[in-house]
């Protein structure tokens, strides 16, 4: 069970090196953190994009082309279109952003044909380990799914179960979280998060332990669930998801811990049929090198359960 | 201009001595409180309630009730009407829960006669002192107002400009959050936040600089607002008021932020006619403590003003 991304390096020093497509390599953040990636171990890379565009920027980093793959692609709908297709051919485990944009690049993971799609709807995953928590946190869904139905929140916690088991961490515990750790029928959060617990129950969703809702402290802090003596409940302060009622208390949340807290952190898009690296330029280098991470984990787990 | 809660105490020892009435009082962590708030100099205390329970816990605390007025009621409901009519009547400053049921608390504040209603909705603001941060933040509503209306949240920021005007924060920043800094039509709250800003600038909300939707990093770190290139709006990262789309995603960051960062906080409920203090058993000590701090400071100020 990993605890922190250092376990997680450990965990996939164990497993057959992986390989992230980027579609549209010419960006030199993304370059950096594939050369990092290289480095590190965590995975080879093919750089589908325009050549002449990434051969300044690989000199400028110091990166050594001879080390990676190069798939000439001038135009950047297409190099989306050929890096995907490599993924959905088995030729790369993971599929990384580069300078696209989120639509378009997007548009390519939904791609009929040479796209990612297995029918679940998609959602984002952010993975914390924070000062503290004395485990991995997996946030969900602060960037990707605005208003997420009840149909929705139980298919976010079936994508986001894959990346837990992924990280070592079996039957994790899930809270749906609201201002309120009681249902409260004039809060549709409240009642929609007692629904979830009853449908894990129900056994309609499984592999995990579901209990809402609760407050962000009863979710996370043992000592807080002692104090209010919330101990009879199933998680007590040891939730490993935090399922958001929705993208802005989600969002709010996630971009508050990340300058005001000690935290670490990566990202995936899931519900796909292989992991989705879709970092911004406003994450840091290590935030897209600990994606790779991710991503390679979670690729080596999908395929073991193929 | 107060930047930390010592500069809050600072300010307040150059103002006349504040006195909070206390709705039955015979709750220890309440009686710890005034009984720090009376050493430290931030408020004398009249204590409203059943004198027999008072007396023993008062005992157990070294706390010498000749220093305090008593008021002896046994009746709880009885005893929050006599305890708001001594700051309606103007015998103390402000007025702060005990062992009392929030509802029957609300009800006395809000009692026709003898309570402090003012017309305007009443919101709860929460003042946080962060690591991080180099002034006060204004976190407002986080625990009183389920789902604001526009109406609501402009009566919100009315509300909130007080309490900063009282810390000697004039003309304050004001962002109402959102998960996005754009308008996005299918995202209501990110159009509310436009709305509030253009009524900022029709002169319909004064005293304060609306800009919003901002995301978390944009309203509170300069450093993401350089980052993302978004210095031409009125705040680049130094807002002094977060105003929430609701109060899930309010109430998530706030614990969030309380069990993870560096936080000294205090809250206050506002659009009242006195300041009150509703603190909750698993506020800490120290947070009623600089409740209070609040309290009086906004008392002072709303009597100036008066």
């Amino acid at each position: 069970m990993s605890k922190s991304f250092d376990d997680l390096l450990k965990r996939l020093s164990q497993v057959d090196k992986k390989k992230v497509s980027v579609a549209v390599a010419q960006d030199d953040e993304v370059l950096l953190a594939v050369k990092a990636a290289k480095e590190r171990g965590i995975a080879d890379s093919i750089l589908v994009g325009d050549v002449d565009l990434i051969k300044p920027i690989a000199e400028e980093i110091g990166m050594n082309l001879d080390d990676y793959e190069l798939l000439d692609v001038k135009d950047k709908i297409e190099a989306a279109r050929e890096a995907v297709k490599l993924v959905h051919d088995g030729k790369a485990d993971m599929y990384m952003k580069g300078l696209i944009d989120t639509k378009d690049f997007l548009r390519s993971v939904l791609d009929k044909e040479v796209g990612l799609r297995t029918g679940r709807p998609l959602s984002h995953v952010c993975v914390f380990e924070m000062e503290g928590v004395d485990r991995l946190l997996f946030l969900t869904d602060v960037a990707f799914v605005p208003y997420p139905t009840l149909e929705d929140k139980a298919s976010i916690i079936k994508n986001t179960v894959e990346i837990c088991n992924a990280c070592g961490i079996d039957n994790p515990k899930v809270a749906p979280l609201a201002a309120v750790e009681v249902v409260n029928p004039k809060m549709p959060e409240t009642v929609e998060a007692d629904e979830l617990r009853q449908m894990n129950e129900r056994g309609e969703i499984t592999g995990c332990i579901v209990d809402g809702p609760l407050s962000m402290d009863l979710a996370t802090c043992p000592e807080a669930a002692q104090h209010k003596g919330a101990t009879d409940r199933k998680i007590v302060g040891d939730a490993d998801v935090l399922l958001f009622p929705d993208i802005h208390a989600g969002n709010i949340l996630y971009k508050g811990l990340v300058h005001f807290a000690n935290v670490k952190n990566g990202n995936l898009i899931t519900g796909t049929a292989a992991p989705v690296i879709l970092t911004s330029r406003s994450d840091s280098f290590e935030v897209k090198v600990n994606s790779l991470a991710l991503g390679a984990l979670v690729a080596d787990s999908l395929k073991k359960n193929r």
